[in-house]
């Protein structure tokens, strides 16, 4: 390598590394997302981060395509990094239809990129993992997935968490009734303001509706009372039923948001997960079309939602002469480690069971042929790779909290054997190299 | 979503999607290595895939930097997408010194970018997993990460492969000697050529080496005899000794590729896997200082490597004032995955156990405790999400290989059991939910 000026070691604004405790922690919980889809059926895909940007720009609304990394590439095409996991799968769908077994549920789990404001807890790289299934418009297919992401995370969150179910096309027949002044091309603008309950409140909320012409400040509170949540079921739907009376859309929705509400419940119980209704949820993507979903824990108000969705039937449309109804949900992998951070619940693992100290270059393959023994038996164990003083290995296996240091100089070798230090105890024997592996599973 | 013009469901060229088959195998080879990573105490961490440009240009030479994928970003910033994994974990390293328990052991995998020309098995975007040694130069830092490659690739590679150990001070020296009409400045461009001598042939390298003012034909043809293998140990070092008496850095060089090859054989014994010197190996990016190898597969010449990687000592002191000696070793994800699919050896798996035939609306809540119960024992199992006739889910169930089917009609709910039928033999019989699970175990 040629001699450089040197270059400061920074990163990009609302980028991150992941240094070994939030990387193990990460890891995990991918490793039980993963297994729980497999549990259920889902078969794992992969898509590229790159796609052309008309693949992706157009589907999610202005908001999603504001956010969307994009540039031209060597070859002067407009290429954009995916922002979500959702879009990229469905021009996976409309390309590979006709060998995709109907309906297709699958797995996927990547990173995705969304130019936002970086604030505290939220990066422009971030971890997703997704269900979805294609080829089905049954309240089964929504509760399926639904119930999937459910189980993952009755797994992984040791607190009381909420699934909020609520149902576009529910929100959009109360919003016909109840802002009849509203034009209906700005219905967008409204489902946006309502996503923003959560962080602004309900006050900023109907001062945003009523920028909308044709909206009265009485008719954005009555829409508001009537769709926010209110004991365990959540959303009163009598209320409810009596204003969408006769609008057929509405009420079937109203049907299908009970019944995969009851369906939930039944496919992953847990005393520790509510799944209750709740229509002020709106999703800020452009893409939904019947239910959706957010997921709180109910500990941490105000953190935001570590997982949602949605049933999306007009999106493989867009790429295909074939309409393909769809339904999918994300746990937002990034999201529930921080939430599991804040709750001090954060998984994490030794890096090793074993050090071996090695006193010196003459007993460097003895030790090798030691480290090879512990590692066949299944053992994590480490080697220290520089030589140096004892104290210092020493101090190398405590600062990585490695509970067992094996020290081997010329005596030991001699003997075939190793003085096996542990180190919460500082006791200390010489064990014959058979016996290590017995050695460190015994409590000393 | 506004209705707009459709879409060409169709990717970037040199990128692909993994299909469930191709995704389980690269998930199954990524699980294995992670196992390895944790059995020998590397610590895994991420970094992003987005960095300045500058921090990535500049370390792996001219043809290295020509492949980055490079961009403005929305706040004018020079920015890449990373094209290997080292780099960034050198400027990591700068940026956590301190922090860092050194030696540092690390692993990492993660997707990497090159604008290279897209060929058969090779794209844009691939998967690699790296492990890493900072803070120790010294033959048991070489010999443990080759190692610990070396005994992940025994449990992923069913057939006999090779480690082709190669050194970067060795080449230089022979180079200097053998080549003396040769300017230092031009050696880069010399090891370029030696590069691709599995590619081209010893022919076509001696003629790209006499394209360097001052090689002559005959001392190319030197240079190459001496360099290639011959037999099982490789690369006959007795002649190399003699060429390279007097110059210490070489001589040097050669006891640490002796030690190292007898070391590897320690750490990771197999009668598969021949870990032999190979000075040919020269390396393509410019930041390597040491140690370097290439893995092939005996039964696929041509394929190219698996695995590879080398030692850098000067990469990390690019970003940090501090000089911090590095050596470390990839696998190539998606290479091997391809190896694999060309063997006929990728691990594949049924997509669930048990399908679970709903014969109408009414009967779909019993289904789904049915469905809950099989998952909780941690079998997996699929639910027909679109009612259709019977005939129609046992097509989908043997499309997906599934080999169970339990049919749910209400007869089968009033006597709280299923219709259980073993595809492969079309038996079937009425099975009490609470013996399903035992019921699948037991072959038919």
């Amino acid at each position: 390598m040629t001699k450089q000026t040197r270059v400061e070691p920074r990163k990009l604004k609302g980028f991150r590394d992941y240094p070994p405790a939030e990387c193990y922690g990460r890891e995990q919980i991918l490793a039980t997302i993963r297994r729980h889809a497999r549990l259920a059926g889902y078969q794992e895909i992969a898509t590229p981060a790159l796609e052309y940007a008309d693949v992706l720009l157009g589907n999610g609304g202005e908001e999603a395509d504001k956010e969307v990394y994009r540039f031209m590439d060597h070859g002067d095409r407009l290429v954009a990094l995916r922002y979500d996991l959702t879009v990229p799968f469905a021009r996976f769908v409309a390309e590979h239809q006709g060998t995709l077994p109907l309906p297709f549920k699958k797995f996927q789990t990547g990173e995705v990129w969304r130019g936002e404001k970086p604030q505290k807890g939220r990066y422009r790289q971030f971890c997703q993992a997704d269900f979805d299934i294609v080829g089905a418009d049954t309240a089964l297919a929504d509760a399926e997935v639904i119930g999937v992401l459910a189980s993952a995370l009755q797994e992984l969150v040791p607190v009381p968490f909420t699934m909020a179910l609520s149902h576009r096309i529910v929100l959009s027949a109360l919003i016909r009734k109840l802002l009849p002044g509203l034009d209906a091309a700005r219905e967008p603008q409204v489902l946006a303001a309502l996503d923003k309950l959560g962080k602004i409140g309900p006050e900023k909320v109907v001062a945003l509706l009523c920028e909308q012409p044709g909206v009265a400040t009485e008719a954005a509170q009555a829409l508001l009372a009537l769709l926010q949540p209110s004991g365990p079921e959540g959303t009163p739907l009598d209320p409810i039923a009596e204003v969408l009376r006769g609008d057929a859309a509405g009420e079937q929705g109203l049907i299908r948001l009970r019944q995969v509400q009851a369906m939930v419940r039944l496919l992953a119980p847990s005393d520790r997960m509510r799944v209750q209704v709740d229509l002020s949820i709106a999703r800020g993507l452009g893409y939904y079309t019947g239910i959706v979903f957010e997921t709180f824990i109910d500990g941490l108000p105000g953190f935001g939602s570590i997982s949602s969705g949605g049933r999306y039937n007009e999106l493989v449309s867009r790429f295909s002469s074939q309409e393909l109804a769809g339904v999918g949900g994300s746990i937002g992998v990034d999201r529930l480690l921080a939430g599991l951070e804040e709750l001090g619940a954060l998984p994490h693992a030794l890096p090793a069971q074993l050090l071996i100290a090695v006193m010196g270059d003459e007993v460097a393959e003895f030790a090798l042929q030691v480290l090879a023994t512990v590692r066949a038996a299944g053992i994590a164990a480490d080697i220290a790779v520089k030589s140096g003083k004892l104290a210092q290995q020493l101090k190398h296996a405590d600062r990585l909290q490695i509970p067992w240091v094996a020290v081997i100089g010329s005596d030991e070798q001699a003997q075939s054997a190793v003085m096996l230090k542990h180190m919460a105890t500082g006791k200390q024997n010489l064990v014959r190299v058979a016996e290590i592996v017995p050695a460190l599973t015994i409590p000393s």
